[in-house]
């Protein structure tokens, strides 16, 4: 793909939030990229354009047969004013892998990089820079043919959109409580619970509202099959501390290929620190519970980088980790991992990709 | 809810299109309905204006979590004039009943059927007349937050469009051939089979790209637990009379509740015909027909009514039913819906919803 990339920009530049008040995802940038996918055309007009809504026809397919996929990255500014961002390159392979299970056409993942370094070079002031926040990045993917039958779209829209940010969850890295899902499932094999696809998002609320309402913050999912192995925890891969090992459930079908998930493997084993992808029951973390082993728990996903597990419920068994405190070794993950993210520690594992600045 | 109708009427009237060549869903009438919801004021501004593009923020939620619901029903013209819709307050209740699921705020589904009723009737010279035609009748629902958190959103809008439409399948009441999907799954107990909301339709595309591939019209889904009892077929409930039984796949959790289900049961019913809802495997189907019992298969479903089913390939077994021909049990019940629908055969069902003609 060697298409042109225009730019339109933004005649005035909104005001900037309050860094203290960021949020998540609620304020934008002032421009967006786009460009436009026609079948027999491929993908074309490539764009940055101020920040704006989108006119769609009642009838585009994004809002009836739920043909999306999305991704989620971060851009950091380090203290001497560059901006990195973390394994974009893993983002737009599941992009299209995610595209390759919903029947959407590739995109050319370096060209969206291209345009995306572009994007952010133009928003660069937009980039936060008080403790823990970032520019959460946004590229994703909807169906926008006009058309009420039943058949992947024959057209297209791929947008990125930026939004500074704070911390995910209020409570930052503070332990998070978990209630384990029984009744609602997440995702099964033969579904889309690899691909980032809103279905799997929507098909999360309802375990989620319920959780809130008793007062937990996130739902353990388990398999959709057996309703005993572990799945992921909220939007987020999950790992167990047990006895020394780390276990996170093995990439089944069902489960996101987390870029987070995967660094945190690669950590572990650059620390020595044993760890297993392998298939984990609800029953083994109980049963490593009730004997003093199961030693920390955390969730990893783009947004909040590691979340740590200060409580389940099961049934009616509770069990608090670590006297509801954060782990040691999930603190230590989140602190590498956030460190190399703004450059005060140095990239050993090749995770950084500078955005330069436009001459 | 006993908010006022709004009335914005379009400017120019569009032309209508070549009755012979209506396809399905690809062409809209003049008018559309809309509401919004706000939380904490509920569901408000309900209007009929002219049918348009609408303008989103790109964050909206619907673009990302798939938070969305929506109905199909159908508008008939009658040789008198008349115009029936057939049974749009079941349309509604499952329409809450899929909100529920999403966590999207329950609509006042008396309100929606007057606000469609006023609909057809200022678009009523849409409703087509020809043999096979109908007014296609799409009620949706969108999140429209513009928010990029996991959680259900805090707005939504509310939408009927109606499109003119010949026959769901070019072929008509013409038998279609399935391929029976051993590898993909369209849902899962604990899942969101049983909502009529976009994530289902996008996890089937897949296993309906590769059946189109191979020749084949629609895919014939099996559960997603033991990969052995019939679910749906297509986007269609799905029946078999085998020697002499009717039996559907009973509804489970993962299966839609679907209103042309219903009304062949009633129907089958009132024909003491004997018909079991209860779970059935493929193996009992391929059973059924080694030993010349699996008299019939047929799909139904709003688009299409009855689809009648010429032949299952299911692994490397070839089954054809009924020579490839319509069956006599699809015919009279396709004829029998269609007669009622179109006011050609007495409703004894009280399946008919009059829409009135306005002063």
């Amino acid at each position: 793909m060697t298409q042109e990339l225009t730019v339109q920009l933004a005649g005035t530049k909104r005001e900037k939030p309050d860094q203290a008040n960021l949020g998540f995802g609620r304020i934008f940038t002032d421009h967006m990229f786009m460009m436009d996918y026609t079948e027999g055309q491929g993908w074309h007009d490539a764009r940055i354009v101020p920040y704006q809504p989108i006119a769609l026809d009642p009838s585009a397919m994004v809002f009836h047969y739920g043909q999306t996929v999305f991704e989620g990255m971060k851009a950091y500014l380090t203290k001497e004013g560059r901006v990195f961002l973390f394994r974009p390159e893993k983002n737009m392979e599941r992009l299209n892998r995610s595209n390759e299970r919903l029947c959407i056409p590739q995109i050319d993942g370096d060209y969206a990089i291209e345009g995306l370094k572009k994007l952010i070079d133009i928003d660069r002031e937009w980039i936060p820079t008080a403790e823990g926040t970032s520019l959460y990045v946004r590229p994703f993917i909807i169906a926008t043919e006009p058309f009420l039958g039943v058949a992947p779209a024959k057209n297209y829209t791929f947008m990125i959109i930026m939004s500074p940010v704070g911390l995910y969850y209020k409570e930052g890295i503070a332990p998070v409580k978990i209630l384990v899902e029984n009744d609602f499932v997440r995702a099964v094999k033969g579904g889309t619970g690899e691909a980032k696809t809103g279905g799997n998002y929507a098909a999360s609320l309802k375990g989620q509202e319920i959780a809130s309402e008793k007062n937990y913050s996130q739902v353990l999912w388990l398999d959709g099959v057996e309703r005993k192995y572990i799945e992921e925890v909220g939007s987020m891969n999950v790992f167990f501390k047990i006895d020394g090992e780390v276990i996170t459930p093995e990439l089944n079908g069902s489960i996101l290929h987390g870029v987070t998930r995967d660094s945190v493997i690669q950590l572990l084993k650059h620390w020595n620190i044993p760890v297993a992808e392998r298939r984990i029951s609800m029953d083994e973390v109980a049963e490593a519970y009730r004997n003093g082993k199961l030693e920390e728990a955390f969730g990893t996903g783009t947004a909040a980088i590691i979340s740590p597990i200060g409580e389940f419920l099961w049934n009616d068994e509770k069990m608090v980790l670590n006297g509801g405190k954060t782990g040691e070794l999930s603190k230590r993950i989140y602190d590498t991992i956030t460190s190399i993210q703004k450059g005060a520690q140095k990239d050993e594992f090749g995770w950084i990709t500078e955005v330069p600045v436009s001459k």
